[in-house]
């Protein structure tokens, strides 16, 4: 079996390398943070293919697209959306101002902290909520709302920043996928605006490479300077049939890897697995409550049921964190 | 004076160069389509600052954004856009399928060649015309239509085909500008999924940095197979202050360079150039009648008025077609 090396080390510096190291030493090198294993092999197979010049699956660099999800594949999801603990703390913070608030749902229930009620609204409650406590505001101040939170806030049960949640064997795999030529996107069923305030620093993506749910937004002076201001109106739901509608909004091609972790995503890994050549489509499987959470067929967020049932026949990785992830945080 | 060299001549390679060749040689080598003047130093000048490590104005190049309009700015807008002889053409030819056409606007007016009544509905009434002779259609089946278009339809006064009316100094400055580190944009008020189609082979700008008018679109199952489908639904007009709404949508941040040519570019040459540090404005005048097209404030198609009354107080260059480019076509 050929072993895995990273394209960008092949050709002339390889032949050094290989004379000083061992050949398996080396093959660690790539996705350090994953257990040898299905997933794995898949993974590196698939981006050999679509590298490798004159292969029969070779896919030129500009068409290299990969989208990952982000609720539940790029950091956790429970016990509620991220997004959904900003939105919350911000409804806390203006109830003083709203004292309908108390009686009137999603706010109610944001206020007693009735995730289950919060859950089953989905990502377009989650939207609702935000669209509220930030309509008026320019995009810079709900920016600057989003970074102030992220400063502070900490997971209620793992103790940790937000920020420290993302999944390092993931990080990992968006750095292999950028070195081998691919452009790496988000397409997230949460609010663009939120998250591209963290993509780059917390996963090396630019905002304009972030694809998420949008309110309506308008362009108007303030005191003589032009702002965009976010309007009470929904845009768009970048959700389950949504996120290839949104893929094909914004990139204006079909990407050629994908991955997900809901039935959220499943659209999205049909749309880009369907199409000729090589194609990777990956599902996140949560089974390790040990180390994160363990849910799938029943759970209010990211619930996990036709992707899962559907994934061997579409020839689709299921990826057990349990199994595949030597390491699922960043080391502090 | 010092002279203006690319960047990405300077440094170890520079110094080798200077030792070979004169000066002014050398600076002739940049942008060579364009005459000495006003507008291309101050472009140079811009460039220049932007891109100085440890510059006062130093801008770090993930965040090097440049939009620029299409029609009329990268390429002619005359007698009609471009895209609406598209439209016209794809009228006729459904027309006899269509015998309510005969009479019902802005059918009537595509069919008898009425540029006036269509050019008085704007880009709303083109996106409008474009999306009724195409609903239904897969995202697919319309580039296939727009690539079969492009390869015979004929400019009906310049006799070249419109690929070829691109104007050769705006390829030059996207080439030059990337060169520097800028990301290039382009930001139409015609449909996306049209430009999308030409904008890599004509400009070098892929589809995932088009921005333009939009019709709703849906995913579903056709054959079993997934597609996207053309709604007979308008989801975005990407005209005048629609244009920065656009850019924050898609790009999530603020240009440092915008170049367009009509009112319809107003807001977006207003939002990129009133944040501080340096900024680029450019405003093509088309007043060259021998080579292109003289036309200004009365025109129906590309309406030069506003932007050009308050172009000097804003710090915007006007660029004269005829004072400013030695060629306005590609060399055939």
């Amino acid at each position: 079996m050929k072993p895995m090396i990273p394209r960008s080390l092949e050709g002339g510096a390889l032949a050094l390398v290989l004379s000083l190291a061992s050949l398996p030493a080396l093959a660690a090198e790539v996705l350090p943070s994953w257990n040898d294993g299905v997933a794995k092999a898949r993974i590196l197979a698939f981006v050999r293919a679509v590298t490798e010049p004159g292969g029969k699956d070779f896919v030129p660099p500009a068409e290299r697209i990969a989208v990952f999800d982000n609720d539940g594949t790029l950091w956790s999801e429970q016990p509620m959306y991220f997004q959904l603990a900003f939105a919350i703390d911000r409804v806390k913070a203006l109830a003083p101002q709203h004292p309908e608030w108390q009686t009137t749902q999603p706010f109610k229930a944001a206020l007693e902290g009735d995730l289950k009620t919060l859950a089953a609204s989905g990502e377009k409650g989650l939207l609702e909520l935000v669209m509220a406590t930030h309509a008026g505001n320019t995009s810079e101040e709900f920016a600057q709302a989003v970074r102030d939170w992220v400063k502070t806030a900490r997971h209620p049960w793992l103790q940790r920043p937000y920020t420290e949640l993302t999944f390092q064997p993931m990080r990992e795999l968006l750095d292999h996928l950028r070195a081998n030529g691919f452009k790496t996107w988000i397409v997230s069923g949460g609010g663009v605006e939120f998250l591209r305030v963290v993509s780059e620093a917390l996963y090396g993506v630019p905002p304009e490479q972030v694809i998420g749910s949008s309110v309506q937004t308008k362009y108007e002076l303030r005191n003589g300077l032009p702002v965009i201001v976010r309007l009470p109106t929904i845009d768009f739901i970048d959700d389950k049939a949504g996120k290839p509608v949104g893929i094909h909004k914004t990139i204006g091609r079909r990407p050629i890897a994908a991955l997900g972790n809901s039935d959220g995503d499943f659209q999205m890994l049909e749309w880009t697995t369907s199409a000729p050549g090589a194609r990777l489509g990956v599902i996140v499987h949560h089974d390790d409550a040990e180390r994160e959470f363990a849910y799938d067929r029943k759970s209010h967020v990211g619930r996990l049921e036709r992707a899962l049932d559907e994934a061997g026949a579409r020839g689709w990785t299921v990826l057990s964190i349990r199994q595949d992830w030597k390491q699922v945080f960043p080391s502090r």
